[in-house]
């Protein structure tokens, strides 16, 4: 027997494809084992499969055995601002004032390699408390923050995608670099860090509206030079924003800058994209290009609510990922993203059923609207995988994939969760897969990351959680 | 010295006035003692001050010293649903449809006694936890459901709200009851609970869109009969509801139905308020009534945005409780509940701010609709008191007013918290107002029911969460 076998034995949800391709059916696009045994050797997946089945083929395997538990695939968060991990929901401002306020002042202090590291390992091990295993990261204008990042993601294994994050207007003086820099700086980085360990590099404009001409030159040049890299950047998130950017780069919409520079393909992600035009969705559905769905920020600082139904229109269907988009965002847990996912789709569908202007009733998109558990956990899951062109490697449980996975308590979180599970399942849990997408729904609306109970990276445990909670009450 | 003497000594936080008064200078609206000591005689307030001063008076006071946290007067939830507790976050469905599919028919359950005493119990015992020790409550149409939500306060000993939810219309036929039993069940039960121990009755009509003209005239003969019982129903939550209770009513605007029976007035609350005209805010606010925001029932349901900012608008300022609107609203926690409204609030700017339609700008709302935790966490004490008509009695820790307090940990919550709450005060807590209120947003918008250390009620602590988390990482 092969040396470094790993045997995981429990309940394990995952996805084999979108379930926004069987409207009524989503359940073709699961898998659910009630009783499954992951093997993994050196990490990556050799086998999977219902335990009864797969246990014959590793009579000698010693196996973790996971009760009372879904184990579904690491979460991967599209979009996190490493430096704003400490100004995480700071009060007050829409985007662009959030950004001079508060923003700019704190990611300045990540010039300082001590407080980089320091915010880097607050801010992985935030994700890992929230079974986030994979996340697409900026950093900020200075290349030791971009170090210290790869350093700690390294240091816990973890597949990330990140990049020095280039901005040359629109900030402090003492926080913008010049194009020249950022393409030098830049180079090294990629060098130095893409596909070392599980590290992905992401040329990392940071905004068009905080990028000259030069700077969207230099990424051009980047890109060309080097054509594996990934794509990082933000697109029409706010209304004032998108004034100012058409303003400045003379465009009719928000993607045509990225495009004129030849940004706009495969591995390149739009943060946000909550006013993209039906045109754009066509335009990056075409280049094979992804969004990422941001509702806690979108909400928190008011920006506006992502057309989730617009962006799964089979005709135009483009890749998607989540995000938390801290510190904009308010929550490291992306099941607190799916709960406020939920309520973008929620309040879009108002207007489209047509009760407040029959000219918007559209149906379909407000069916493609509901963000079903089906659809909620593959977006975190292979949905941010084929998002972030990695599900190659993780997203489900596939033979051949790294092995990172979460296993989450679905009664953890606010007291009500458990009496309302109660209608849900029985005392020994799921047995069927609709059970478990029912417990899944009620992780997403009433839970939040204390239904993070164990976050694995590799077939190695590397966040436990351990609560005893009682509560009393002196009057009864 | 009397009897029956309790001492805490720790931080208070707590409200004298109403902070959208104060624009810029809100902290006048507060008062915090960083070392406070709060004196109460059989469970009421009968000094309050600094502890350096008030303890001079109590030499021999054997007092509770909590450390390390914010003392803050009960949380006052404006609108939860009781029968509803085990169906909270239910998919896919706005208003209308939602109430069919999944509502009704849990409700329907609540005719058995039993069945109805553990609801009212699993629902208070989720309130103490979150550290509501307030409520106005919906019950269901039968009568036992309603006992058994008076008999469970009082058991917990609970200032409460409720009354007979009164449906003849739009539910199934096993629901609904007839105007004149409900006229005469709800007779039954005024005389029976209305200000026996700490419950008040409100005279409680569903919604105008479930309630026949017959109904109405009962509330009105009812409110006739009994003019000191409160009014609690539902008002403008959703679109489709809207166009259907105007064509049912032949009325032009909600309000107006309400009105028409003289329900109107104070004491009178209507739960959500979404699309109120601004006639109808200068007739609520004429009229001294109040209506409750209810953020994540109102995202989670779709119904809408509350335009927060012209409800406080001085030219027609209304009386305002917040609400979880529990099953509706996927939170029992009132802290879950701020979130959300500062979103709503930051939401309704993109279109105040004049970006998207210059015509819309309206910067005096939109700085209304900021939700500082001065305006936060007084809409939950003393401005929700005052929208109930309590505030006589509860919202702040004025001489003579019941003793309802929650002790707030401002360091619980996702893990993200304390390296946030590290930029703002020192190891020893709050020491000024401001770093205090700082705190209390960083509770708001990144804590949750975790915050809730312990809930007293009429001096006497009822709940108290025992915890004990460690986080572990493996690899570091």
């Amino acid at each position: 027997m092969a040396k470094n076998l790993v045997g995981v034995r429990g309940s394990f949800f995952d996805f084999v494809d979108d379930p926004w391709k069987f409207i009524g059916q989503e359940e073709k696009s699961a898998r659910f084992y009630s009783d499954g045994l992951l093997v993994t050797e050196n990490g990556i997946i050799r086998d999977f499969g219902p335990f009864e089945k797969v246990s014959q083929k590793y009579p000698n395997l010693h196996f973790t055995h996971i009760k009372n538990r879904l184990i579904l695939p690491g979460f991967i968060d599209g979009h996190v601002h490493v430096p704003q991990t400490r100004v995480i929901g700071s009060f007050g401002e829409q985007l662009l004032g959030w950004l001079q306020q508060w923003i700019f002042p704190e990611e300045m202090k990540y010039k300082d390699r001590s407080y980089a590291r320091e915010g880097a390992r607050q801010c992985l091990d935030n994700l890992l408390a929230a079974g986030t295993t994979t996340c697409q990261a900026y950093t900020t204008s200075f290349a030791v923050s971009t170090e210290e990042f790869f350093e700690e993601a390294s240091r816990r294994n973890m597949l990330v995608v990140g990049g020095l994050t280039g901005i040359d207007r629109f900030a402090p003086d003492e926080y913008i670099d010049t194009a020249q820099n950022f393409q030098r700086d830049t180079a090294r980085l990629i060098k130095t860090y893409h596909r070392t360990g599980r590290n992905i590099y992401a040329i990392t404009p940071r905004f068009a509206l905080g990028a000259s001409h030069d700077l969207m030159v230099a990424c051009q040049n980047l890109k060309r030079e080097f054509p594996d890299a990934w794509v990082h950047t933000h697109i029409s998130e706010n209304p004032s924003e998108i004034t100012q950017l058409k303003q400045f780069h003379q465009c009719n919409d928000y993607l045509s800058v990225y495009e004129k520079y030849d940004l706009v393909g495969k591995k390149f992600t739009g943060g946000h994209g909550v006013y993209l035009s039906d045109d754009e969705f066509r335009r990056i559905a075409k280049a094979d290009a992804a969004i990422t769905f941001c509702p806690c920020s979108n909400f928190f600082l008011g920006s506006g609510m992502f057309r989730l139904g617009r962006a799964t229109d089979p005709e135009h269907r483009i890749r998607l990922t989540f995000g938390t988009d801290v510190g904009a965002g308010n929550r490291f847990s992306m099941i607190n993203v799916l709960d406020e996912a939920y309520k973008v789709g929620m309040c879009n569908n108002t207007m489209l059923d047509g009760s407040i202007d029959p000219r918007n009733q559209n149906l379909p998109e407000a069916e493609r609207n509901k963000l079903s558990p089906y659809r909620a956990f593959y977006s975190l899951t292979l949905g941010g995988a084929h998002g972030l062109y990695l599900d190659d490697r993780i997203g489900n449980f596939e033979v051949g994939k790294e092995a990172d996975f979460v296993v989450l308590d679905w009664a953890a979180g606010q007291r009500a969760i458990a009496w309302h599970e109660s209608l849900l399942v029985g005392a020994n849990g799921p047995q069927t897969m609709d059970e478990a997408a029912q417990l899944l729904f009620s992780i997403m609306i009433l839970g939040d990351d204390r239904n993070v109970d164990e976050t694995w990276i590799m077939a190695e445990r590397v966040y436990q959680k351990t609560v005893s909670e009682q509560t009393a009450s002196a009057r009864k």
